[in-house]
């Protein structure tokens, strides 16, 4: 049974109070209509997780929880034996108590990129949509943030969540809601909204920026990471199928593109902050993701192209403000 | 603006969580909805109300808050022109601050008669229905009730209760929400369940006491006092027009009908504690209620039937379980 | 595959077009959701009933299709193999091609005690609420009736008319479907409503009263049959448990009562025009009902009590109007 | 008093039946919601309009209704009269009775284009979305569909059609609702549906050619026309503001990237089988729409480029099969 007693105690203390008109029944429905088999498996491994309390974390300059000496051998191989079940581990790393989770991404490097250009943290009310397992989370957490909502409607990762939750003392202020955005009311309410690698995945990019503006308060910040393709302002590339052998991709916009969108949307103090091509060392297979990786997503023979011969991954960041 | 934030930030501590799944979301509406033309001017008053604050407050043996000596006779001319423009006040009485709000009910007669047949309140979580400007439930408190809830659709009673919440210094745990009874989900949550001058105005009965029963927690007290006739477990009345000038006034049961109706329902131990006539003395017009009151409702010749012939008011309280 | 198309190519060209606003998403609800495992059954069944059409009917003084000559021995041997297949036959009898469907009920014997009271049914739009397999409906066909809706939520009851339908040409003009009251809008469009053995099985009679008087076009007759109780008008049973074995029997008035109910309602020209106690002649066990019936469900010793000690089935008939 | 009983009359006869679980309940809410302040006006303009009933039409070659000498001049007038109070009119043109209703569009050039590659439209079931007043659905019935229905949410193209249909006797098989293209259900029923003019007011074209998809039944033709850019297949034109003083448009692709953008979909045979750019002869100011036109959206110095920059208006029509 997750339970979500927790955010709606913290929520009407937040600007987000008026977001219990609608998040708790959309929470309800969620718990009665869970489908993926495995859940209650997942839910047995969590409640079996020991209860580790420890002050020593450090979200700031990475997600660690205790470390080599914080417990014995024995209980941390109980503990990798635990959170090996909530196999694939993407978004990463986490240390915990000495255990390094090895995440098909390098997460932290990602988050290196953006840092410098976000706007401040410290006690602000954040919102990331798409948030995978919630690695972004705890770095904001690390950068002061007052209260992070993260949204992704994976099972998988609400489970890997609230295993380091649990681990690192749940913690208040943060919390991954199983929602997708498409039920998130124009709440104007959040100081800084992430969108990261999600843009790629709408059928309709235009309303996913409407809803990005519709999120934050007048003046908030808009962090969005996308795949981008190089081109002028009039340059969309649409995979005719799939791409990287993904098939939910839909538009693939230039930066230059993507920048007259958000100006379109009426954003304000739109900036590219950061053009970055994937390496096979940032994505790649580890002992905690055995599936595919970026490596067999690329053709043999040149690392510039997928396997459908459209361009290598190249992801922008762009940030931008709703206006005042 | 009326908010109920205080009301969302208790509730997830309460055995009432569950209640966040709707009941935001409905006192947004209402919100929206209003349409009394007098709310606006209720809420200028309600904020001109002045800071009182007091830490003597006796809600056990009667409704007071302050003496004669709390505030000077200014205040106090100032506090009687405020209140008075919540005119009519039906339940009470109240003193504040040495002022008497000299109701039309002698609502405290009421709860002389049926507190001791309640199970004790003592830490519970109750329910109220129909609970007017919410008299009884400051008595509730008094008797050490943890959270008080009343629901009445009334606009005015809520601006009463809100202001002699206010004057109270704003206590935990004691909350009147503008709902009707077909609002409330089966929370099957409440330690006890009161029904007051209620049922009687409902077309459907069985319904009103299905609604109560699932409202109760397994093993929950339902207090239910309404209008009866004198008769076997198979009369009851249904006025052809009005009753005692009352339109909307359905099923008049004996308490025979009525208790065999609860026993249909499920109901466990049912007990009729109270049959009383009610006197002209305990409804009146006071100088805080001046419209018509019970003498005005009873034939000028016979005070044991309504100016319509039917029977005059007589009043039942029943008490009952709902099964374990 | 159950439709209805026929009923939405008429329903434009009567008084009843503004239905189409509601009933069609209910009935593909409807035929969505089909729970009882036995219907596909039913269905084979259905479309297994050879294809005899036949113009001498009569529904004026039975409901009659064909005789004794218009089918040979064979082919009403296998038609009585198949109409047998939707056992239990509860209202009737049915005559078709010579074979005499016996059902429990001798609904013809209610007809002529209900008919003399009708205001003419010729050219009318009527409706008949809980029409069981629709016996009633044919005889109001037989009256001259322009179009005839009967509802009933029962899915045997729609196949069994449904066969009477085909085996009858089917004619335009008369349509069971498959919903419940409380799915009806308020038409205000009915020259006739027939609610006939369904009062007592509501939880709340007044609403049901009221939904009956909101169907009628202003002017219309209500024709409403149900258990009643001897005594006046504030004399009304509600069995503790069950009545005659069944266990959903809410509220029998007196025939007074309920003349007080309708007029509280608002209906005009109200008069009970038959009162009769059920005889074991008019409801019993036959060959096409073969589970228990009316002599099981009272007293061995006393035909005027029930198995429960309640008075015997006593049944009235009341007309009123709605005004105009 | 709009009412659409002939098109429910209809419906039950087309291959359309299954519609009628949702448009009937959608135009009475738009019934009950129009907000035009014109509307009574128009609707009185309507009922003004003469019985001219007349059977020499054609909508073969054009739209035409009587000639110069089925009414006289006097009648002429005052038709005239009557139907410029629908102004501004921009579909067509028309000649009804003589008089000749020269629209803003020579809708009937964009015809003549498209109809050499229209898979054979007699005896079929067709939608037109973005109908304007109606102007091809008459030369649909001009080619002998069967069932015609436009949709357009404005409300004063539905009376512009009304005012022709009762013009032409209104005949069955064509109908104008007032509907959007986001109510449609996916009714996967209609043989032909057109989208012209429509995709580049769409925020999501993605999802409207999905939308179109699922309307057409399987082996349907979808006939595509909007505003296109040059360009190989990345190439997207979305404006910062407006477009040819339009601020509604969102995306103008390529030819090439619209036909990616319907393989993407699932349709299949698609071909782009015409390509202009917008003439003044073609869309200009008349005296039946006296507001700008195209040449004010224009550069003063260069037809080739709208007064903000962009290339002028060029319009491509696509066909494409949805798959058996």
């Amino acid at each position: 049974m997750i339970h979500f007693d927790d955010l709606y105690r913290e929520l009407p203390y937040t600007k987000l109070s008026h977001w219990l008109e609608t998040v708790p029944s959309q929470l309800a429905s969620w718990h009665r209509e869970l489908r993926n088999s495995k859940f209650a498996g997942w839910q047995r491994v969590l409640n079996k997780l020991p209860e580790l309390a420890t002050t020593d974390v450090d979200f700031s300059e990475q997600v660690r929880i205790g470390d080599d000496h914080s417990i014995d051998a024995g209980m941390r191989a109980k503990l990798e034996g635990l959170l090996s079940q909530f196999h694939p581990w993407r978004k990463g790393p986490y240390h915990v108590h000495g255990l390094h989770i090895d995440t098909e991404w390098r997460s932290d490097w990602k988050w290196d990129r953006v840092k410098p250009h976000l706007a401040p943290l410290q006690g602000k009310t954040i919102l990331d949509v798409g948030c995978g397992n919630g690695y972004h989370m705890w770095r904001m957490k690390g950068e002061g943030a007052n209260m992070v909502v993260g949204i992704d409607p994976s099972e998988l990762f609400v489970m890997q969540f609230l295993a380091i939750k649990r681990l690192a003392g749940n913690p208040a202020g943060i919390h991954l809601l199983p929602l997708g955005i498409e039920q998130m009311p124009p709440l104007a309410a959040f100081d800084t909204v992430f969108s990261m690698g999600v843009l790629y995945h709408r059928k309709s990019p235009i309303d996913h920026l409407q809803q990005l503006h519709d999120l934050l308060h007048p003046g908030g910040q808009l962090v969005l990471e996308t795949l981008v393709i190089e081109g002028n302002e009039n340059q969309v590339l649409v995979p005719t199928d799939r791409y990287a052998k993904m098939r939910n991709v839909w538009f693939l916009p230039s930066a230059e593109a993507l920048k007259l969108w958000l100006s379109r949307i009426g954003f304000q103090h739109i900036k590219l902050v950061d053009l970055d091509q994937t390496s096979t060392e940032e994505q790649r297979r580890t002992d905690w993701m055995r599936n595919e990786s970026l490596a067999d997503f690329l053709a043999p023979d040149d690392k510039n192209v997928t396997v459908e011969g459209h361009p290598a991954p190249l992801r922008a960041v762009i940030t931008a403000q709703r206006p005042l």
